[in-house]
């Protein structure tokens, strides 16, 4: 399953936020990967938006997505 | 999904009880991210502050982000 | 959101099992840190409490902070 | 269970697009090498497709195999 | 919440086999630290060890815990 | 719990496709640690095989052991 779309070039950010971001992205780059269809992934949002326990789910993707970047970064150490 | 709010400017704390804050002001920042409206978040506050198991994944949750935060700062260690 | 209470002070303890003390006591932390009313975290105990999937997840907060602790402690090793 | 195919050459990849892919790949082997039956795999797909809780623990997954993907590629730096 | 039953002298053991025991065991100690009526435990194993999703999410706790020790043995390496 | 069996003689492997192979082996014998009796593991495939949900929770514990094994054979790198 090659991805047509390059989406992560590299896992270097200048700041942590940045870090936090790309994690964000990952994490629906994921979802985007099993669910190829825009317009579906649309009307699903709706299903978690306002969903506490997929919301808290989605914060487990994000929080392990952001330990990858935070420790390729070297957690933004000077 | 650049977030317009900078709410990590480093992973440094002072101490490990900052840690922990830090860990739980991520997880939340984590569904902020995905449900940005504050209106809808406070109304969803109903649905998690008594449901045992979705406080649990919320612990999880920390748990992954504190473990990345206190990697960052090397466990506090003198 | 800054914790009131200091209730991490250092990931150190003498031995394997205070690690294990420790990490249940931060698991517990963290539900408290979301849900802050003790009252109504007694009165949740029972929802939980005798639920296997419940007891499950939160074996799997407890194995996380272990994983930070015991890697804080150099795992013990003399 | 030795698993007749060969689907895992190496961890190494040239770039992070091509570590995310094969976190991805890696994922759906998991799956196959529980369900081998492609026919029935097939037909489950409409089960979590539109399914946002299961295509966020799919997430999860993807994210955890990235985590390994990304250490072995010592996080493609330069 | 100093568990009054020391149940962890080390993390080292002499082999994997021991280390796969060892994870087993305080994957089980956890649930015990949270549901501490033995008779209860007793009463409540039919609820989990005919249920698939429950014994999956076990074996999550046992991949994590031993993640740990595995780890803390240097993966047996000669 | 010592289990009778001796099924973990060493966390090194030839090849990667051997990790991925134990990794799923592990797992298995997780649930086996758990569920003792094979002829109940067996009748309760059918309650897994076709659920999405648990196939893809299955692939998050595979994920998880599997970066213990590569952890432990330095990701396979020459």
């Amino acid at each position: 399953m090659q991805s047509s779309e390059i989406y992560l070039e590299s896992l270097i950010t200048a700041t942590p936020q940045e870090g936090r971001d790309l994690a964000i992205k990952l994490s629906r780059k994921s979802i985007a990967a099993i669910q190829t269809n825009p317009d579906v992934r649309k009307k699903l949002r709706a299903d978690y938006a306002e969903d506490t326990a997929q919301l808290i789910a989605s914060a487990q993707v994000i929080a392990l997505e952001f330990q990858t970047i935070a420790r390729a970064n070297n957690y933004w150490k000077p």
